[in-house]
């Protein structure tokens, strides 16, 4: 069996990686668990920190370049993880980049995905950023896509682009919209969201933290090994499950500022909690206050994905997972 | 003031340039009345059967050629309404044609429209094939596009892009989506909709027609008339009255066949409608069955477009629009 992943240097597709290695199989189109005999990971930037594994492949190049994504997809792929994205903060910046790599990196992708003999399974990383403006204060599956984004439309076309290639079939896609990963190991980036996994992050990581936005502010919240569950579980899920729409919402969890730093002390204690500091900042507010917070995900539940339990269990994996169980 | 059309050889496009000639003016974004000086009809195929106008200029061309494009877009332009499309039935035949028309060439268009200094009124035509599949009973504003087309689909990508550009300041654009347009004038297409103006054009001019769904099929149908007069209300409007979300549902009516010849009768004569001879054919009940035939249009309505007030209205507009007021 042969997997390609995008984005694979980024923090979802580099755990995704060693999931995959690690596990050995997938199931594939007819139901038959098979061996990862090639895992292809793609990037722009070159992968690190990976163990060196002989069904490993890494291979750096430009998504907007047709010509090596059909080089990248060659015959044999039964699989795609379509995670590369220029983010949310950078496509709104840089209006070219995001339309080349969002839009037609993920349309050269499915192309390239068309011209193979057997239509591989695609799973699509897509984003709750396909949601914003006026919005229902529930969102379900049946709410229309109204992006207040670059980054959100070009998700949202990719997503009718996954739905619609499938229903021709040239691939068997799946897209996923996630919600704001947390905690989101590493540095803080330029997304408006960063502040969320900053304010649990460094302070068990023994720094201080600013948080930008009030106790009240809520976000719609999934972990990273949840993430990587899902995009697992939207690969094996047999296609009669699935109907002509091939988007949805993942199940997260809705928890506050406040409810977050409540855990923190309840997990790590008062010192570590204490750690955080309130200042306010009307810009980052005022885009996060616009983003949707709770979610039916009536779809994803019912094929069986799994939100977290609770924001204590999220911070403890993160414990586990980054800091080898060790609080600073 | 420069206008451009593309699609300008389509019915609809043929009579929305004789509507601009004949008021001579629009509404521009400073809310002023200003004459139209220049009006560009683009093309693949020749515009026929124009009168001659000092302000009307005719270009063929081909619109997946982004330098055509730029030529077209030029400076000083105004306005566009962009109603070039592959249809639905060719998109779905011709994948790659569809999306080189309707997603590329909107695109194209798009960016031709970022250049200028000024950003353009951009009216897109949109459809009611955004939908599809599973819908609720009754559509609204926020509904889900589900579309089950190659062209749906398109189109639905178009408005994103239309919403998304209008977001960015790169337009001021509005997107509308069409119902089943009846009466069409001309001959039967290869659209799978084309019997709803066949069973009422035809024996109107004297011939026979076959009716290949039963009486109680419904459709969502708004006249040539109100679609031209909705052209040119949607690039008229103000951008106050209108939020981030550019794309809008017209007011159509909800008919059954069995209604529209019952009118016919009534408008024609009892003759007249025994012209139309019934001999079902399942696919195209398979595929008209799926479409929305029940919207709100709340938007639309509350921004002033107008449905038709009933189908005999529509039946009366075509005999005099198209028949010189006489039933043959």
């Amino acid at each position: 069996m042969r997997i390609v992943i995008t984005g694979g240097a980024g923090f979802i597709g580099n755990k995704l990686v060693r999931a995959l290695l690690q596990r050995g199989t997938l199931t594939d189109r007819s139901g038959t668990i098979r061996p990862i005999d090639q895992l292809v990971l793609f990037d722009v930037v070159a992968v690190e920190g990976l163990t060196h594994d002989p069904r490993l492949e890494v291979r750096t190049g430009d998504i907007t370049d047709r010509r090596q994504l059909e080089e990248l997809i060659g015959p044999g792929t039964d699989g795609v993880f379509h995670l590369a994205a220029v983010v949310s903060a950078n496509a709104e910046e840089d209006f070219d980049l995001g339309m080349a790599v969002n839009l037609d990196g993920t349309r050269h992708l499915l192309e390239a995905c068309r011209a193979l003999a057997k239509p591989p399974r695609f799973v699509f990383a897509s984003s709750c950023a396909v949601y914003g403006g006026e919005m229902p204060a529930l969102l379900s599956d049946q709410t229309i896509l109204t992006p207040q984004t670059s980054y959100g439309a070009q998700k949202a076309a990719g997503e009718l682009l996954v739905s619609d290639y499938t229903r021709k079939g040239f691939i068997d896609g799946r897209a996923l919209r996630l919600p704001t990963i947390l905690v989101r190991p590493g540095r803080p980036n330029r997304a408006a969201s960063t502040f969320a996994s900053s304010i649990l992050r460094e302070p068990l990581a023994g720094q201080d933290a600013v948080c930008p936005v009030g106790r009240d502010v809520e976000m719609y919240v999934l972990s990273p090994r949840r993430v990587i569950e899902a995009l697992q579980h939207a690969y094996e899920l047999p296609e009669a499950t699935l109907g002509p729409v091939r988007a949805l919402t993942l199940p997260g969890i809705t928890v506050s500022v406040g409810e977050m730093l409540a855990a923190l002390e309840r997990v790590a204690g008062e010192a570590v909690a204490a750690r955080v500091h309130f200042e306010g900042d009307p810009t980052i507010q005022h885009i996060v206050a616009g983003w949707p917070t709770h979610f039916q995900a009536e779809r994803a539940l019912a094929l069986g994905f799994q939100p977290d339990n609770d924001i204590d269990e999220i911070i403890r994996a993160h414990i586990e997972d980054e800091l080898a169980g060790h609080v600073h």
